[in-house]
């Protein structure tokens, strides 16, 4: 499965491309410079200690991948997508990973969009018929980056389309100790997200770094 | 610990009220009818095989008790609270355990209330030095309501008031393999509720009936 990362070389996407890339996928990080994401991908393959990833351009990246991964911070995802939005396909699966969130007073705060959530709002800013789907929102980076420690709980996956969804599960599945569980539609961003501001507060409150959910009874 | 349920002869607090009362706690049933709220005890300790639960009028009940326990119907919640508003004190913290929720062909969907949570909505009506906390919200009542089956999960408690949330923590360590979490300000309710919701939409889903939420890495 051909993955790639739009905006590959910060620390949001660069857990999930060292898991991903350790579990046999093809991975892509994504920079607007091509130099600066070559980089960031030797780097990244001195970590794994084998040349299992690869930078281009943002462009490159995108058309390259099946499933393209949007991690970079939050405050800037939409007008990341707005810069590249010519390049998606419907071939590809946009996945949004991000989170509006603040800090207030060392409180976490959830930030609301004007569309419901982060997801959303990308959405409707992208061409008719490229398919966005909200997952690995509740996953903290923390925990993403510390490649020894078992995932070990769920991974929500929500969209308006059940083949997006699919995939993204699939992809998903490739990560041990990581279940994807299909968490509704689009709109459901609107709890994955505010879950996440409130697995912040737990790891603030109990002084922890790592909580993320798992559900029981399924 | 003495407990009451506001409307505690519907089905959505009977499961709580056993398993509070099979705890050890005093648990009294609050109905407008003095006489329902008793035979619905009586139905209840027929299940138990003891007299643990008493019945009473909703008024004797909030005076009765040190947490009182909304658990009616969403819809009738706000109307509730507004009709016994003056038996409220200071003394005895409110647990809102509803969700506004409804289905909309088969899915279910969020009323998101004016203030931005149904806790948020019943506070704003309570009569001022009240506490409230939102608790129990992410619990099926289909859970709940079998005895034999462990809870398994998470109690997350969101409120203004630390000292009301320490105390619905403490009740809630009554009940074997349930964890209190702090989870936040009364806002928090805003994503319980919604979490309430994923895990309807995941039981419909799976066909399953008793998704509840636990936090790893706490």
């Amino acid at each position: 499965m051909r993955l790639g990362f739009l905006g590959g070389t910060g620390i949001e996407g660069k857990g999930l491309a060292l898991r991903f890339a350790l579990a046999g996928a093809s991975v892509s990080i994504g920079s607007r410079s091509a130099e600066r994401a070559r980089a960031t991908a030797e780097e990244y393959n001195l970590v794994l200690g084998k040349p299992l990833i690869q930078g281009m351009s943002n462009q490159e990246m995108i058309a390259a991948s099946e499933l393209v991964f949007l991690t970079i911070p939050s405050e800037h995802a939409v007008a990341t997508v707005e810069t590249y939005r010519k390049e998606f396909s419907p071939r590809s699966v946009l996945i949004d990973v991000t989170v509006p969130i603040r800090f207030v007073g060392g409180r976490a705060e959830y930030l609301e969009p004007p569309k419901g959530s982060n997801s959303e709002q990308i959405a409707s800013i992208l061409p008719p018929g490229v398919p966005i789907v909200g997952a690995f929102k509740t996953i903290p980076a923390h925990i993403m980056m510390e490649l020894e420690t078992p995932l070990d709980c769920d991974l929500f996956v929500c969209g308006d389309s059940a083949d997006a969804k699919n995939r993204v599960m699939q992809a998903g599945r490739m990560l041990p100790t990581l279940r994807p569980l299909d968490a509704g539609p689009l709109s459901a961003a609107r709890t994955l997200e505010r879950m996440t501001v409130l697995a912040v507060h737990l790891n603030r409150f109990y002084k922890k770094k790592g909580a993320r959910y798992r559900i029981q009874g399924i």
